[in-house]
C-alpha cells in the first residue's frame, strides 16, 4: 500500500502570524535557489566594502543590464551608498571552496570596517575600475550604476547596473556563449548553500 | 610548471557588437543559476496557460511578496494578460525528472493552445484558486497580483504578487522554516538545466 505524502497548506494568515525568523526563512527559501555573488565597492574616501548577495536579476542583454534587490533593514547600506556615490561596483562569483569567507561578509560590520580584512578575501584592482574585485573569484564583472527603482509596496529598491567588462576564464565560456558555472556557490534562503550539477542543454522549444 | 588559466576580458563594446544569440546566451547565463517555476494562469474565457520562468525574485516576507520579470518580446504575453485580467496565478516548482515537459512550455504556442495539452502536464484546481496548478509539482504556490513596475530603461516589467497559499509536502519543510529544494530543477541562461546539491547551512554571521 502506497503511503500518501502529507501535504501542508499554509494560508496567508498562517504565514503572517507565524514567528518572524521562521517566516523569513520560509519565504526567502521558497523563492528558490540562486547563485550568490560578492558585490565589491569603495567609498569616495577609499574605504573598501564587500558583501554577499543572492538577488541578482537578469534584465536584458542589449544593453547588458542586471538588477539586485536592496532591503531597508539590511547590511547592504554601505554597498548602496558607495554605489550611489561612485557609480561603480563589481560582481564576483563565489567558489564553493570559500563558502565560509563569503558568508562572513553578511555580518553587520561598522562602516569603517573592510570585509576584505575581516574575512581574508583579497581586493584586486583591474584596469581602471574604481571598485575592488575579489581576487579569489574566477568570474568578475565591472558594473556601472544606472538607476534605482523604488518598490514602494514594501519599501525595497532594485538597483540597476550595466555590465562594463567581464573577466572570465576561457574554459568557463562555451562556444555558444553559455557561461559554465561549475563549482560556483548557490544559496537558498538566508543561510543554506548549494552547488550545482549540470543536467542538460535543450534545443530551442518549438510548438 | 603551473599553467596560468587564460582569462578573457570582454568589454561593453565587445558584448554589444557580438552576434545576437551568443550575446543573449552569455548575458543570461552570466546572471547565474536560478530555480525555475511554471506559472499557471487562466483567461477570463477559461483558456488555461502554463509557462516556464527563471526570474523569480524574493521581495519580502511580511507581506510575502515575489516578483518576476516579463520581457516585451517574450512568449509570456498570455501569462501576463491573464494575470492582469484575473489577478490570480500559480507558481509550481519543477521536478528534474520532467525537465523536457517543462522546457516545452517555452515554445510560442498560439493564444488558443493550452500548454497543458501540448506538453502532457496536468492542470489541477485546489480549493478556490481560479488559476490552475501543475498537478505534477510538489511545491505549489497561489499568488495574488499586486502591481506591475515598469523598468523603462529597457522596456521590461516586474510583476509583483503576494503569496496567498503554499502547498508543500511536510518532508520538504525543515524545522526552522527552510524549504528543502532537493530534485528541483534550476536553469542557467535560456536552455541549460541543473540540479542542486546541499552543501551546508551556516549560522547567522556576526562580526
Amino acid at each position: 500500500m502506497q503511503q500518501e505524502k502529507e501535504i501542508l497548506s499554509l494560508t496567508l494568515e498562517d504565514i503572517s502570524t507565524t514567528e518572524k525568523l521562521y517566516r523569513t526563512k520560509l519565504i526567502n527559501s521558497l523563492a528558490g535557489i540562486r547563485q550568490v555573488a560578492l558585490i565589491g565597492t569603495k567609498s569616495k574616501e577609499g574605504q573598501e566594502n564587500v558583501a554577499i548577495f543572492n538577488s541578482l536579476i537578469h534584465l536584458g542583454a542589449h544593453p547588458p543590464l542586471f538588477g539586485f534587490i536592496s532591503r531597508p533593514d539590511s547590511v547592504e547600506r554601505d554597498t548602496l551608498r558607495n554605489i550611489k556615490e561612485t557609480g561603480i561596483y563589481t560582481l564576483n562569483y563565489i567558489h564553493s571552496k570559500w563558502i565560509k569567507k563569503a558568508h562572513q561578509t553578511s555580518a553587520r560590520y561598522t562602516k569603517e570596517t573592510s570585509e576584505f580584512e575581516t574575512t581574508g578575501l583579497n581586493p584586486e584592482y583591474l584596469e581602471n575600475c574604481f571598485a575592488p574585485f575579489v581576487k579569489e573569484a574566477e568570474i568578475k564583472i565591472e558594473m556601472k550604476f544606472q538607476q534605482i527603482l523604488d518598490i514602494e509596496i514594501n519599501n525595497t529598491k532594485m538597483i540597476i547596473g550595466r555590465i562594463e567588462q567581464i573577466h572570465i576564464p576561457k574554459n568557463r565560456l562555451a562556444e555558444d556563449g553559455l557561461v559554465k558555472p561549475f563549482d560556483l556557490l548557490l544559496s537558498g534562503g538566508l543561510d543554506a548553500y548549494y552547488s550545482s550539477d549540470f543536467l542538460e542543454q535543450l534545443p530551442y522549444a518549438k510548438p
